[in-house]
């Protein structure tokens, strides 16, 4: 299997997910068929499509719209198995490959475009963690993403690592790998010793 | 009168009553007049806006501003009256005739810049269903969109509709009439039969 | 001090106050650190950034990311001293520096690019007060802002004197320091008398 096809398959697995996550909360607020679909779009599609807004690039999907029906079948099988989807204790690590492949992608895509250090993480985390808060929001929830664990610091780690490679000089393909991989270790770190970032002292 | 003069002048009744919706939130939710204003503006211009945002073309409002006074009108007029506003049963069908042209005129939009099926129907349903999301995430409410009803689910099939008869060589006239017919009879059925999407089982 | 400095550095003290409100909220409902940069992010750079996206132009900080750094350090701030931040009164006054600037600013923006009053209201109100809502959105609160307070409707006032005083051919300083001037004058009044816009009778 050639790289570009393996990164292509990773990432489609973490839209997949990111999908069940949507629907997952949309079963929770008690939302109908059509809600799991745009709860599920949201994470699976919103942090790349605010990336590519905020850079004035064409939104990502508007040229492969396949990534929409993929998340919306992530939200329909939500919608009628959320009780396995949430019983699915693997998911949290499929979700962790989400993360990293997206920071990854975000961070190629900024550094391609000629940006700087500031726009890559930003772009990369965005990319990674801002479908989520979307999600969040329009579920009139808590944004979990902002309360609790490091998540989107892994995120952030993983495009400032990207930076910092391709800036070396780094193949391509290697500071994508090696981004990909900082976010996800740094992720993996956190969910098995249970890291989170400081709270507030009150 | 002409085709086009009979679409706009239903199409800005269609942002009218969207507004009075807006407005009725505002008041809902105890705000001011300026809070009334905010909450007529999202549904009646924020579907098209971020079609057009998605889409990478210009914001429609920029080149003819008219739209967004007529939205505040509307804002006002339910901030003031919002007692009439609510016991007016006939506004379900002007607002169900908004949703009709909305979704007819986003999915004309995208086709006519060559996307496909796909993007043509995202395109038309988030014109007429998105604003309407943007309101109650903002009015910080359960968003009822994506709750009850067939709703969405309507312009969805109005896009369609569009899509399909254009692809068939439709005049566009013909298509574009077709499609919000199309979307306002699964509407008033739904209004009618008091039609819903399936929930989850819990 | 040159104009241009002038302006810059009290801009960029009403991104830092901006910031701290966001970082406050964020300590208010319990986030994480990294809650308290992005609720920092939202009312110090999210009105310029809808105002660019809704205008098609770059988005501001794409050139010139110095300001988000600023944010982040506010809130960082805010959360480290999150008491000293919401005791200290003359907060209050900082934050009708930045609303006014940033009124003044988003309508430069806008007349420079050639729009008409409608357009340039619009912009001038969404780069003061658009944030500050997205703030309150995504952290699942109540929007202040549309519930109390003449606040918006300074920047709108400001927006509209940089319109009056550019088309009657005032020079650009002149009108940027009018408007902001207007903008300012009309908040300390409401902050002063305690003015609030109409609510609903109910």
């Amino acid at each position: 299997m050639s790289f570009e096809l393996a990164v292509l398959l990773a990432d489609r697995i973490g839209v997949f997910v990111f999908a069940l996550s949507g629907g997952t909360a949309a079963v929770r607020k008690d939302m109908d068929l059509f809600g799991a679909i745009v709860l599920a779009l949201l994470p699976a599609a919103g942090g790349g499509t605010l990336r590519d807004l905020l850079l004035g690039v064409p939104v990502f999907w508007l040229e492969d719209p396949s990534v929409l029906w993929l998340a919306a079948a992530g939200g329909l099988v939500a919608f009628a198995g959320h009780r396995l989807v949430e019983a699915f204790k693997p998911l949290i690590w499929a979700d962790a490959l989400g993360l990293s492949l997206f920071a990854a992608t975000g961070a190629a895509k900024a550094f391609g475009l000629g940006h700087g250090l500031s726009i890559v993480v930003v772009m990369g985390t965005l990319t990674a963690a801002a479908g989520g808060l979307l999600r969040d929001t329009v579920a009139n929830r808590e944004p979990l993403l902002l309360q609790e664990d490091v998540y989107a610091t892994a995120a952030f780690f993983g495009s400032a690592t990207y930076f910092g490679l391709a800036t070396l000089g780094l193949d391509e393909r290697a500071a994508f790998l090696a981004s990909a991989g900082a976010a996800f270790g740094l992720r993996a770190l956190a969910i098995s010793l249970k890291l989170s970032l400081p709270k507030p002292r009150r």
